[in-house]
């Protein structure tokens, strides 16, 4: 504490990203990064990008990429707000949308980034339980509120919701905007992204995190109706005028135009998550339906933790939430097909010890 | 207005940023970038760090770039902030440091962007009249107060104060922040960073937009005692886990690293100033003693507005604050000696008209 901060700072309680570690001998399974490099197209439009024109502020309305992202939903440009990462569009929606209403509503077991957003604006929100499967029952999503917050498919557990779910939640709660946060939608799940135009209360964020494999250039986009990208807008230029620099432009817009690299990579990683589910399976852990690019996974014999600390001294780096109802299950990346192979035989090593 | 913004969105003020013109056959003169681009070795870093690395998350922390920029102060990486522009390094300081404290003091002429943080983040505030020449008086600068933000050098004007009066503006507000903001201080004035040491109350603000061409890839940094880097690392992470990305912190680090570089253009600038000052004086412009990379100037027979109209007719952009104090003056930023060049010919044939 300092008595300099701010009243509420000393009460953060700020988001733990998983673990980046300097030394690159680990198999990487802990963060939901894409195990394939980016599109060769966006490295080549970021090398020709990178020279005197750095001396120049970027877009700061980032209006070609977001032309391009509303377009492939058939949307103008309008239609899209793009930031640093969807993480920093999550918390100018949060901003925009959810103070200063009453309770925000959003899953038990969700993204832990969403009541950190709420202690940040001060935001009061209830965590709707989910079922005892982990599934989302919608219905209890309802009744007055300042919002919802929906992640399909849902993180840690990887479990996605059908569109027509998602879409009874939004005509139940006609007055709140209800954000969808789609990070993980490509890799099997159904998009909402085709019913903003019919839902004026309806927010999709995506990210180039995961199925575009550029976590390290952090860029995101929310899909709305003009009023709600607005509203955003209006937060991001009153915060930093330009949170998109000239690299992050020019490789998220040739990515995004590479379908081709985009289906491949993304249907290599489906493929994988059937086979390592198969693969734990056999294994004896119980392994969630997930249709993005993880698993959530308990292990049996070995408990969550003593599993993690095993997996690490094997080179190999998984996640754990390790608390509350997620305490027994470990959130799994997919790997490429060797790392997938490679976190079975440890699997298989460790229970022969 | 919408009604799912929260309260307070409709009256936000957003800061307008200057033009970036698609066109580039304009002389940019407008929003201060360095006329000279980024170090050679920041776009060697950049290319080197374009690859399939980019499918992982940067370094959070940003321990490098920290570590290289504390060393040049004589800090530690504990005592360094680092963010996706200094424009976010100011915002979240306004967060962590001047909420709910009374009322925040800077200059009623400064940068336009402190007044929208405070709507932004509902923060009283109460503006000291610059004296009659732009010169501040910091002995204004006292009483009960949420925190004291300065300019130095000041923008629009180019003015800079000596650390000592600063200092002294520390020692009458022991209690509170006081915020220097030096994007423009490798221009010709004195950093406050040698004081951070002595000072708990002192945050010094740099960006790497300015002194080191890099505006488009927006990287700014805080130095600071750790209690006031702890507040802003709070807010951070209760933001954006990675608000730099991976080319991002490479190209800063060996930007920082060139100090040949970065001597030798400011150095090239500032004589520029020089001669563009004496040539705008011999034209009858006031210009008021600049420490920044623009000059603050006034036009005799034109008025600003109608100057900055005839200016763009000829294909040169400069900037117009076109209210109270700053109506009649113009903010040119330095660029190269043939841009000096062009524009005192183009206002010699404004005049001739």
């Amino acid at each position: 504490m300092s008595r300099f901060w701010s009243p509420g700072v000393e009460a953060l309680a700020p988001y733990t990203p998983g673990e980046q570690p300097k030394d690159r001998t680990f198999v990487k399974l802990n963060t939901n990064e894409n195990p394939y490099g980016p599109s060769p197209r966006a490295i080549e439009a970021i090398r020709a990008a990178t020279g005197d024109a750095l001396r120049l502020y970027p877009d700061p309305t980032a209006a070609a990429l977001r032309t391009a992202i509303g377009a492939r939903f058939g949307l103008g440009a309008d239609h899209v707000f793009a930031g640093n990462g969807s993480d920093e569009v999550l918390a100018h929606a949060f901003h925009a949308f959810f103070r200063g209403k009453g309770e925000l509503l959003f899953p038990d077991v969700s993204y832990s980034f969403y009541p950190t957003y709420c202690t940040l604006y001060g935001i009061p929100f209830r965590q709707v339980p989910l079922d005892a499967d982990f599934s989302l029952n919608t219905e209890a999503l309802a009744g007055p509120c300042a919002g919802i917050v929906i992640a399909n498919p849902n993180a840690p557990t990887g479990i996605a919701l059908p569109p027509a779910a998602i879409e009874r939640v939004l005509q139940a709660n006609p007055d709140v905007v209800v954000l969808v946060d789609e990070a993980y939608i490509d890799f099997g799940a159904d998009s909402m992204a085709p019913l903003v135009a019919r839902y004026d209360n309806l927010l999709v964020v995506q990210t180039f995190s995961k199925s575009r494999s550029l976590a390290g250039l952090r860029v995101g986009f929310a899909l709305g109706q003009p009023a709600l990208i607005e509203g955003l807008t209006r937060i991001k230029d009153s915060f930093n005028s330009y949170p998109l620099d000239r690299l992050a432009l020019a490789g998220a817009l040739a990515a995004w135009e590479d379908t081709a690299w985009f289906d491949e990579t993304r249907h290599k990683v489906m493929a994988d998550r059937a086979r390592l589910t198969a693969g734990l399976q056999a294994r004896g852990f119980s392994v969630l339906p997930s249709a993005a690019n993880f698993v959530f996974a308990s292990p049996t014999g070995l408990g969550a933790a003593e599993m993690l600390q095993a997996l690490r001294e094997r080179g190999i780096l998984v996640r754990h939430f390790a608390k509350g109802r997620t305490r027994d299950w470990l959130r799994i990346s997919i790997g490429t097909a060797a790392d997938c192979d490679r976190l079975l035989s440890e699997i298989d090593a460790i229970k022969a010890a």
